[in-house]
């Protein structure tokens, strides 16, 4: 195993350095953090990482869960994981105090997920998910049902999750047949199936407390009608329960879990096959009101996005610290110059290919976490400022989110690809990890919306909304950077190339927007590579605010902080020169009179 | 399980209507051969491919072979597979009639290994290895050592095996430290070891015949001091097998198998570390002269190489059939046009991004298996025909040979990744197969020399060699190729496209060698990028052929085949307009003064 799956050094510059996180602390909601506060929670999450997720990373892919007696058995390591996750207080972090929370800046929460997830991203994944749906508890239930179910969530004791896919309803939620039928008591029975549910049952808790869309009889069609239930696969004899139940208390809800799903990766988290009201016996409890579910989920689904984007960059950077530290071990071959075999091999990182691989790694996934960590920024603004600061901030949250889940989706896949590739031979065994980097990353382009369905929220939605405020303040935002790479004569042509590439992707969007007025399907059809386009410029904008901050820091520097500022630098330039390069390319094809993907026939192919 | 794994159709197209492979009969050594027997060949290998290698796609993926008590164990399915494949001829195949084989074209045969590596490529590796093997034997070594061991081989009987990699050498082949010492007996006493030997030792046949490369005490270092061995797992008493011994007639050859890799994918095909001479009695035996063991190796690694490119442009053809049957039958989601939630959902094959997928793997899959059925015929042509028709075909295959290896294998990766993506969150579980292909799929980017080297032997070697003759006739051949595109104006645009496409590969490949001139670390910095760029265009020259005969066959076609010819058309379009637009910087990158990757500094990372 590798010794480093991410940069403690590179968390501090994104952090620190570029964001400048602790101006946060001007607001009244972040008052208590400082930078002490800040380092505290990296090094704790780095402790947390190096000492219960580290020992598991092989041990749960290959020991994989399996359905034994209508129960999920786990690993046996996950259990004391997630219950320590629960009593160090990470599931409820974000959370105000007055809740058991710390008031906790997403930027710097979620650096310390990112810390976790890159250490091992399967065992973080159940109680991730608890997170969300505790979330959406608070955020929209009764203070009475949400005080009923949270308090054990947060302590780790019971599983939380996010119950929406059906066999006829992935992408198209609106089709779910999941119902509801009031009762005079109070609660809802619940009668339906529900696929691929992440964590929607194992024994490593006490109980699964699932946020579930269903549709209440007689509710209108479609999307309109689909209502949000907290839905436990055990509930307490009669009401709710008080939150200090032990499994004794606890009575079968009629949710039973019909099969398990085997997977590429990510085999240390269990998805669950679940049938519900089989004995016409299974008890929903509304959140907030009838026929508004999917306007709960879809906020939450905002925060899940983003922790995607989270966990596909940090999968994607333990490949590129797997595959920089066995470059450096490695000797193969002799310098292009000098071929003599009666000297010794060099180590592979000093072949330009191997460097270019291990540059690429590092060119995306580090230009990935700084558009994550200002997205998580952006969150706090959302949340902690006021007036316009809050809305604008709102809004680039909003408009950037399609991108920050997908960039790094995309990218974490080759980013692990191009680890086994620095490895030959050695990367496709299952001696070191990145096979297993290769098969966690593919998840990532799929869940919380596919890659395709993300580019028709850009391009179809987000680009457009509120008269396209939002896309003036990230242009805004994006002159900003290339103004203050002005004071570094050295940034010059990547300022001026960020300029070139903003300005092509204007003008692909103003095209696209005059195609969408007289044809709606080919407007979208390349939805997917405006969304490619978009990700590239936004990560060039990344990667100019960080070679600022470097070229600024790099004269007064300590000679091993002068390495990783210029390390920053040269990623910066291959960034532009090997990946903004093809921004020309996809913006010809977004261009073209072609309609070549909506011409074709089912039955040509 | 997907219904095809391949198209029957299109191998006919491709044979018969775009190579017209019948010519071939124009030459004496192929003179028996006819249309009917070329479809008796495709039909046949469709047959034991849906019979015999079907039925254990998920079977070989799923009980991965063990190595117990000294000899690696494989599913009880994969002897019989083997035994029928040598006894139904299709190891000899190939070769002459005196030798017991059939004199068939290369373009046939490997069409035909299409069919069954699309079907189970596991399953095939051990026969073709044996093949690879036996034609090393037959090309190099004394008749008496031929004769000795490649009848059984041929039969099926004993496994044959190419054994290079050392854990010192891989990419870098000169460093290897096997050694080789001379006896009275006229055999060589091997002493050693080696690491990644695919069926290095399994219980699916009753010896292992190693091609081991080794080098003799004495010799030259490097390079010029390696030679071939013979090195048998077990032999016989005294002197050579006569081809007709029992497993009770051999004795061990102190090769002992000390290990198995467990890898990614291709889990039915094992990979063994060896150990040769631990007691002082593994006996080699010298093929061809001493010191030229590489050569005869790279001679027939042209081979391997067009091998790899089939076997992955194949996995990525099952991929995209997989995900084709798929999106017709998967209903989800609405038309953009009309999202009327009342009417029933459509399948996803009607949406424009699943039909960009699927075009995607079409236009890269059967382009792939375009340029890999002209290399085959070129070698066909190197073997049968004489004097120039002979050489030109010789330095076109040799040209195009990197590029053969690497843009199926590159593609093939994202063909598979392709086809999770269609299937969604379905596609990353195991009840479908394209998890599997995905998997399977990485190898091909690493073996018989990595993406990496593919690009130093086409930019370092090949483009420059013969002074440039080998370009210059694949120059022709694609203003050839434009030239009868001229019969139908329909294809002009596309015409244009691989003029100009061609043209800015010249400007780049002349820019290189100016760089050459002054740095050659520099020349070859950017060599994978500079295969990437040659691939592109390669594969445009096969589609502009493809769409050539496809539209000149359109307008008297039966119904059926219309649709064929308008998938041809619509296939060849995408594939200019989102694969070929990618081009233009590929060429700016590789003609950028910013040496990025040869200034970055291993201290930097």
């Amino acid at each position: 195993m590798a010794k480093h799956a991410y940069s403690r050094r590179d968390l501090a510059f994104q952090l620190h350095e570029v964001l400048r996180v602790e101006e946060l602390t001007r607001f009244p909601y972040f008052q208590d953090h400082d930078r002490g506060s800040i380092d505290l929670v990296l090094d704790t999450a780095g402790r947390f990482a190096d000492t219960l997720l580290r020992p598991l990373l092989a041990a749960l892919d290959r020991q994989e869960p399996q359905l034994v007696d209508g129960t999920i058995r786990l690993h046996p390591g996950v259990g004391p994981v997630v219950r320590r996750f629960g009593a160090d207080g990470w599931i409820s972090a974000l959370f105000p105090y007055a809740e058991g929370g710390q008031q906790m800046p997403h930027a710097v929460y979620n650096a310390a997920v990112f810390a976790m997830q890159a250490t091992n991203y399967s065992a973080s994944v159940p109680p991730f998910l608890t997170l969300g749906a505790a979330n959406l508890l608070r955020s929209f239930a009764a203070p009475e049902l949400a005080a009923a179910f949270t308090p054990p969530m947060y302590a780790g004791r019971w599983q939380g999750t996010m119950a929406l896919t059906e066999p006829d309803a992935g992408s198209s939620l609106s089709d779910i047949t999941t119902s509801a039928e009031p009762t005079a008591e109070g609660y809802y029975k619940i009668r339906g199936q529900k696929i691929y549910i992440s964590s929607g049952d194992h024994d490593a808790c006490d109980n699964v407390v699932h946020l579930m869309l269903a549709k209440i009889k007689g509710s209108p069609a479609g999307a309109k009608g689909i209502s949000l239930f907290v839905v436990p696969r055990q509930r307490v004899a009669q009401g709710l329960p008080k939150g200090t139940e032990t499994p004794a208390d606890l009575v079968g809800n009629d949710v039973v879990t019909a099969g398990i799903y085997h997977k590429l990766g990510c085999k240390g988290a269990p998805i669950a096959h679940l049938m519900m009201g089989g004995r016409d016996d299974c008890h929903g409890y509304l959140v907030g009101e009838p026929n508004k579910g999917l306007g709960y989920m879809f906020q939450m689904m905002n925060e899940a996005r983003l922790a995607v984007g989270v966990s596909a960059a940090a999968i994607g950077t333990a490949a590129y610290h797997a595959a920089l530290e066995y470059a450096r071990a490695r000797p193969q071959g002799r310098p292009v110059a000098s071929r003599d075999v009666a000297k010794p091999q060099v180590p592979i990182i000093g072949h330009a290919d191997v460097k270019r691989m291990l540059l690429f790694q590092k060119a995306t996934m580090e230009g990935a976490l700084g558009l994550l960590l200002h997205c998580s920024y952006y969150m706090d603004l959302a949340q902690a400022a006021e007036g316009p600061e809050r809305e604008n901030a709102a809004l680039l949250l909003d408009l950037l989110m399609p991108i920050a889940k997908t960039y790094p989706s995309e990218m974490g896949v080759l980013s692990t690809s191009a680890a086994i590739q620095v490895h030959g031979g050695a990367g496709y065994t299952t001696d070191f990890p990145v096979e297993q980097f290769f098969r966690e990353a593919r998840i990532h382009p799929i869940h919380e919306g596919t890659t395709g369905i993300q580019g028709l929220d850009l391009l179809g939605r987000k680009i457009t909304q509120h008269g396209g405020k939002a896309v003036g303040l990230l242009l805004a935002e994006m002159q900003a950077a290339i103004a203050a790479a002005g004071a570094h004569p050295e940034l010059a042509p990547l300022a001026a190339q960020l300029g070139k590439a903003v300005a092509t992707l204007q003008q692909v969007t103003g095209h696209l927007l005059g195609v969408a007025a007289h044809d709606h399907e080919l407007f979208l059809a390349d939805a997917t590579l405006y969304l490619e386009l978009a990700g590239l410029v936004a990560v060039a904008w990344q990667w100019l605010r960080q070679a600022t901050v470097a070229q600024g820091a790099l004269p007064a520097a300590h000679p091993d902080d002068q390495n990783f500022y210029r390390g920053k630098l040269m990623a910066a330039q291959y960034f532009y020169e090997y990946e903004l390069v093809k921004a020309p390319g996809l913006a010809k094809r977004l261009q073209s009179a072609n309609a070549v993907t909506v011409d074709m026939q089912a039955e040509w192919f």
